[in-house]
């Protein structure tokens, strides 16, 4: 089981960051192919950092090579596309790590 | 679901670290209640940050509820006094997220 798992950090305008996230990046996030399962976390405690961890979205594929394709897809390509649309609300774009 | 996820940064010695992790710390970790799924992540790639992640866990629970009811557990607590023996190898603790 592959993951990506993606850290924003506090927005700076929480209510319109979440306003396009759930309304506009989700829904495109969903029609890249190969995903099993994904799930949007509100950040509830952080230890042992200085990062202001604000949602957490956690997507899962069957291996690291479905999640490649996925990347490689005009789906994902779409998503990336709306990145900045979302970042604008962000002091920095999201930590993103791959996990094998 | 809740969750929470553990994340480690390079150890300085990944050999002693991998071993004490998978052979001592895992184990306990396993018997901790409430666990529905647990996943232990390499890091494949990580980007927007200075951050040097090697090694992610996830732990899955029906709801924060049973997350909290399980850390506050003597199997816990058993898995917590094992965490000195095993950040002996580190240069700093392991990021703790709890996520709703």
């Amino acid at each position: 089981m592959a993951k990506m798992v993606i850290m924003y950090e506090k927005p700076k305008d929480t209510e319109k960051f979440d306003e396009h996230y759930f309304n506009i990046h989700v829904p495109l996030g969903r029609k890249i192919p190969n995903i099993i399962k994904d799930s949007v976390h509100r950040v509830v405690d952080t230890q042992n950092t200085d990062l202001n961890l604000y949602l957490i979205t956690v997507l899962e594929f069957e291996n690291l090579e479905k999640l490649l394709e996925a990347f490689a897809s005009p789906e994902a390509r779409q998503a990336e596309e709306d990145g900045p649309n979302l970042f604008q609300y962000l002091d920095k774009p999201p930590i993103i790590t791959i996990l094998d």
